[in-house]
């Protein structure tokens, strides 16, 4: 009996229970126990001294996870769109020319963000999956001289990882601030905030730091902020104003806004589950995981949508075979086990499945549970290999 | 010693323990335990059938507490901030004629936002703790002839309570949509949204619904859906783009961000306790204390901000003694015995407290506690009755 039977039998609402899932998709993934003992903790004030702290330790332990010693951290009360959003509307103006490396679903979004914007979005063209040479990067943004150049670390549509320091080296080169989508990576493989040269970056909880969604983690570069003081005119969204933001959370403390108390605690105690493992070692983890997902596919005589040296290492894109329905294969998983994974969609739509493989679910037993399962429900589903 | 003492000592991160606090604030409130429960349970996937339905409970949980039948709910992922803001983007256009009853710090806030959305602001002044009697706001109206009408009905910064009918009656005679504030009200205090004839509402988790800071539900009149589906020129937000969360919470169940599961299921179980009670019963045990508290509060010598018919039952504006520092009272209440109450700001800082008797703690016992530890942090500020 479905979730909306047992509501229309009863006549009333079912007490939650949230049948087991593992979620092996592109995110939410699974969050750590110690996770949800922090979001289930006694709230309290979002002015208490307690709080600031909480906001403190956050903005600290995000230093380590973006790799910033120069970069202003301050947490967004929204989705990772909203972090997208935030970066969109205070740093570009209406008018203003922005360039964007447009090889996926997100940077579709932040294409369609800016426009609302107002700004003058000029995208370099590439096909899903693809990523640029340092020669095309840097070539597109000495030939368009934008004020802002924007680009998808991790496309979680897509399954490939952009190399950022070309784009930020030519953006700065010009006098260009650079805006990178960090939504798929902060946690699960080196960012490097600094060292990449990103200005404004913005992530999401529920990927590489395995906290439920609800916050956007952002980092700023010294060339960000002063920017974002020197900027004239109003930003459009004042619940997005990082200058009001930044204030709250890190200069006066002032109320802006109810921030999410209970998130809050969770992002900072996933963020200790990343500090106790060590970041280094927890990319290799998901290296390593990674490795041996890959060679399972492969040993299935499937490939991977992505050439080797672009993958992302947490987010996998896997063909689908032809004549098999991927959305039985995705359904037989549900059903079955209760394994989530995602589908492909736009231009890869029935196309790959993406699989993600982070966090707690990044064991070695894991992946063997995975593919064991993903093997016969392909088989089910009409796959022989 | 402090958090931060503790921390510095340490070198590293305490254990999250949150110290305990009575949360006689105007918000956040004290959570049930059942919400906190649910807050804990293991997450499914933003697109999984068992969290559409958890969604699809919430929005029917929703028209009980606004008191809609007509109307569509929908939740924001953001703060009650977030909801204010997707008001104004969603239902101003630039150069639009938007009057606000501006009597405290949230008609100011409405302000602000529409400014930055390019309306045409024309404010009706009021001082903070003043009301506009029907004739007023029927005046105002007929002579502005705006496109949309703002009201704050709780005002959360002064203590008083806006009646909307008339301000809707005249409103919709004029053709004009009216957005209500209902952050402080919804859930505590009747906000009868179809009665009323408010067309775009928003609120809060952490007030009346006793719930963490972190969501903002809406309710939205059929004249508002049409006004929606009417408009040509795109939202500036995205994020906030009211037809895109509509389709996706309600239509299509299409992705459009990644929802925060944790907190739509706190929010469910919130909504839960809230119909366990019966919304009437619950506004009548609110009503209940308040005249316990005024009782208390008058016993004591001290009087209430706001004229008797005017005040809001859940959020009471106390004046300070002559010649007592209300900060040095919060202080000794946080201190000792643990309880979070409010200042006033703007025009009233220094001059009102703000003290919220909702949720969990609107009971005789608490009210009694509350009242005698007051008394106590006010005689040790040296008042004497």
């Amino acid at each position: 009996m479905s979730v909306v039977e047992q509501e229309t039998a009863a006549g009333q609402f079912p007490a939650l229970k949230p049948p087991t899932r593992y979620l092996f998709g592109p995110g939410p993934t699974m969050v750590h126990s110690r996770v949800y003992d922090a979001l289930s903790k006694p709230i309290v004030g979002h002015l208490d001294a307690y709080f600031i702290q909480v906001m403190g330790d956050v903005q600290q332990l995000l230093r380590t996870a973006y790799g910033t010693d120069d970069g202003a951290t301050l947490v967004i009360s929204g989705t990772g769109s909203a972090g997208m959003e935030a970066a969109v509307a205070n740093f570009l103006e209406p008018g203003w020319k922005f360039v964007v490396f447009a090889n996926g679903y997100f940077s579709d979004r932040l294409t369609e963000m800016a426009r609302r914007q107002g700004a003058d979005v000029v995208r370099f063209e590439k096909g899903w999956g693809e990523v640029y040479s340092d020669d095309e990067a840097r070539e597109f943004i000495r030939r368009e001289k934008p004020k802002v150049a924007g680009f998808v670390h991790a496309e979680t549509s897509t399954g490939a990882l952009q190399s950022g320091k070309a784009i930020c080296a030519a953006a700065h080169e010009a006098g260009a601030l650079v805006i990178g989508d960090c939504v798929t990576s902060l946690g699960g493989l080196p960012v490097k905030f600094d060292e990449t040269g990103i200005d404004v970056a913005y992530s999401c909880t529920q990927k590489g730091l395995s906290c439920p969604p609800g916050l956007s983690p952002m980092a700023l570069s010294k060339r960000a902020m002063d920017a974002l003081k020197a900027r004239t005119t109003p930003v459009r969204s004042w619940y997005l104003d990082l200058k009001l933001i930044h204030d709250y959370s890190t200069v006066s403390h002032r109320y802006h806004h109810t921030a999410p108390i209970s998130m809050f605690y969770a992002l900072r105690e996933a963020l200790l589950v990343v500090n106790d493992e060590g970041i280094e070692n927890r990319w290799e983890r998901h290296r390593r995981c990674h490795r041996q997902f890959v060679k399972g596919i492969e040993a299935m005589g499937l490939s991977m949508h992505v050439p080797e040296a672009n993958r992302i290492p947490t987010l996998n894109t896997v063909r689908v075979p032809n004549g098999i329905d991927e959305a039985k294969v995705r359904k037989l998983l549900l059903d079955g086990p209760g394994i989530e994974i995602a589908g492909g969609f736009g231009p890869l739509a029935g196309k790959v499945f993406r699989i993600g493989v982070m966090g707690p679910l990044a064991t070695d037993d894991n992946v063997q549970f995975f593919l064991k399962e993903f093997g016969k429900a392909l088989k089910a589903a009409g796959y022989s290999n």
